[in-house]
């Protein structure tokens, strides 16, 4: 008697059983049917990588690694890690295949891994689905991506969503602008990001508070929390950031706002000057205004962006946050090669839409994807149900025979009502005299005695 | 300037490019569909497990695992590592969730990790695709997974392959039969594995070799191989087995003759009566005889099989070994809870049988799915260009429009030659007057000026 162990999981991993699971997979369709029609490639890369290919010089990286070793051999653990994204890996393809069409457009799903503080509805190991284009400086392609976006979430939600973009070239702008020193930028940008959170008072209080460094080191107590530390501002630069965030109005109005307010600025005039292209694109391609606009407070935590960047928030439920996000990225294969190579993409966080399409019931709750049950009522036709089953299938129909052990006719049709298979198929004594079968139609409840030459285009009219 | 790194994977993990993974695709298409068709719904369970859930009291597991460890926490090692294969999973699901339909028809495709020596064509990231039926001891279960993997391969290589399958339980019936320790049967069966690479006198030599505990330990020498081991069986257990292994004709008389061979061993005759089953219902679904047969040496190393075992062989590509395969197990669910589950199921070894196809050049060569380019020949047309594609996209046919920095008409057909794009469209000064498309089919050298109007139909047309 083996000691028995407990079926659980990890913390921060999940199953999807089969009902969730049919949902997720139709939901990937679309997302795949999208991608394809936009001329995106296939890839399809390993889960495990080398921690320098992961991580480059960035320690951010390296401490949401998980990393692996095999039993076998305990080489060092520093060697090997799971992928935390999709991007690292395919910069590290571009560079290792130089052969590669460009401008190279491909999508890839797989799943990620994260080591980090699992929070209420996330995950450490979590499937992405990304697009991009590698090899084009062109802000049509960063159109491209935001039209895929819109598109691809009106397949899925139809209007409850906003694509929301900005450009790291006019936030870039903002030590200029504000005068405070380029080195602050980072974490200016990282309360900027707490807007749709805590709002303007408190982003401005934040941006004003004394920094960590400011602080003499006997002040700090035993209880250190980052919120104490702001980016230590001069009220003036903190006023100028007030300015900024208070434009407002529709997407051509902003631009020509920031387009004056930073007219002193050359980085930020070139960020209008994309955006504009961006928003012309989108606007030549038809992709309806109602779903995307142009959002100052957008700023994406990534290093790794360089111009335009993207996220999707769904107007119902902006509280789990952006469920698609990307941006331009144009210095990234730099790590593994000489020459910036141009790159733009975004991303969907699968398991996360997943989440909030459930919350919102926008899924499918099909139990079973078997549309026929084969019931066993007599085991001296067990060939003719062997045959219909064959038969069914030979014709693309998904068809289970009965299995279980309990061959009454109550615990089989308790099992296809369970599963809510559609069809239920009979064969005894009277339907085998006859040359029929009993096709029972689950959803309406109705029978019928059909000839059993004709089985397969009775169970499809049912079907369809 | 970052130090760089490198652009390489770790030994024994591959990237899919995009032509290898458009023909990927489409074989797991067809593997995907010839599993729904028989009624396995869909599973995820996630690629990190517990290592006690992948291990059980099996050191021989432990020894392939790919351990894990997150970076920040640096908790202990022994705690989480990859999966190996997609049944050990499957059986926590099963323990852990008992509302599941019972019997349970999944099926389930993931990446599985494997830390072990790397050979030819082996990988240690591999892509599975299981079918399973959970808690049906019947044997129709078992056919049904046998016709699975015809149906499955018949779809895929057409004739080129054969379903072998055995029964534990006759090979269980050899001590008995052979006069040999029941203890000795694993290191026996091992043997009897070998048979089809090193013919049937090596493997008596080897039954008759003996064992590593029979040798005194002054006689090893310091370069102890253990080929020089063998199963130490007397010569009259030899010849037994030499006659077991005689044994030859077709299924019915295969089994014929084992019934009568082994008609002192009970066991045996259980797995002659379990092959019959699986036989006759193979013949009632209309399976044809051509691509399956009983196979006295397919043994299958994994320990938890119990009943039937099932190996599929590529008759020109014997080499590769089984790619396809699987086999009855009735006691894997014991590990997490009480009481046996029965279970049977197969998997294919995708990569595995990826690598066949390619070789025998069953595989697409399609280099891209994009189906149309729309040339940027003049940047004042630019609007119509996007317009163009929107429509195309609207219309489900997959477009790309030309991002590349060289707008020349050779450059953009370069791109499109070397990519194999079906269709291009050209729209310069006269086409607008004209209120039409230059529309060129790649594969037939044509153009052909359509109306803008039309357009679509015209592509499909080509397309088509």
């Amino acid at each position: 008697m083996p000691n028995r162990v407990p079926p659980i999981l990890p913390g921060g991993f999940r199953d999807y059983l089969p009902q969730e699971m049919i949902a997720r997979q139709r939901m990937i369709e679309i997302i795949e049917s999208m991608f394809k029609r936009y001329g995106f490639d296939p890839l399809k890369t390993p889960g495990m990588e080398l921690v320098s290919t992961l991580t480059g010089d960035d320690p951010d990286f390296a401490m949401i690694l998980y990393q692996t070793q095999m039993t076998r051999t305990r080489i060092s653990l520093d060697q090997t890690a799971m992928r935390f994204d999709l991007t690292v890996p395919l910069a590290r393809v571009i560079a290792a295949n130089p052969e590669l069409p460009r401008p190279f457009k491909r999508y890839q799903m797989g799943d990620v891994w994260r080591g980090e503080k699992t929070q209420a509805g996330r995950f450490r190991e979590f499937m992405q689905f990304d697009a991009d284009i590698v090899g084009s400086a062109n802000m049509l392609a960063d159109a491209e991506i935001v039209a895929l976006m819109v598109e691809t979430m009106t397949a899925l939600v139809g209007h409850g969503f906003t694509v929301r973009f900005n450009n790291r070239k006019i936030l870039n702008g903002l030590p200029s602008f504000a005068k405070f020193d380029e080195s602050l930028l980072t974490s200016v940008l990282k309360i900027i990001d707490k807007l749709p959170k805590i709002g303007k008072d408190a982003v401005l209080r934040e941006l004003a508070c004394p920094r960590r460094d400011q602080v003499e080191p006997e002040e700090e107590g035993a209880d250190q929390k980052e919120q104490q530390y702001g980016a230590g501002l001069s009220n003036e630069s903190v006023k100028q950031i007030g300015l900024f965030l208070d434009l407002s109005g529709n997407t051509d109005t902003l631009l020509a706002q920031i387009a004056s307010l930073f007219s002193f600025v050359p980085i930020a005039l070139k960020g209008v000057e994309e955006m504009r292209e961006i928003v012309n694109a989108l606007r030549a391609m038809g992709i309806s205004e109602d779903n995307w606009s142009f959002d100052l407070s957008i700023a994406r935590g990534l290093a790794y962006y360089t111009g335009p960047v993207f996220e999707t928030f769904l107007t119902n439920l902006p509280s789990i946050g952006s469920v698609f996000s990307g941006g331009r990225y144009d210095g990234l294969v730099n790590r593994f090669m000489d020459g910036n190579i141009p790159a733009v993409g975004a991303s969907v966080g699968v398991d996360r839409l997943f989440a909030a399409l459930e919350k919102l019931q926008c899924l499918s709750t099909q139990k079973t994807i078997t549309q026929v049950l084969v019931t066993m009522m007599d085991g001296r036709y067990r060939q003719n149900y062997l045959a219909i089953a064959g038969e069914l299938r030979k014709n693309g129909i998904s068809t289970t025979v009965w299995l279980g052990e309990d061959c009454s006719f109550k615990a089989q049709l308790a099992y296809a009502k369970r599963q809510e298979i559609p069809v239920v198929l009979i064969l005894g004594d009277r339907e085998v005299e006859n040359g029929t079968v009993a096709v029972k139609d689950m959803r309406n409840r109705t029978q019928q005695n059909v000839p059993r030459k004709s089985l397969v285009e009775s169970v499809r009219a049912i079907l369809s």
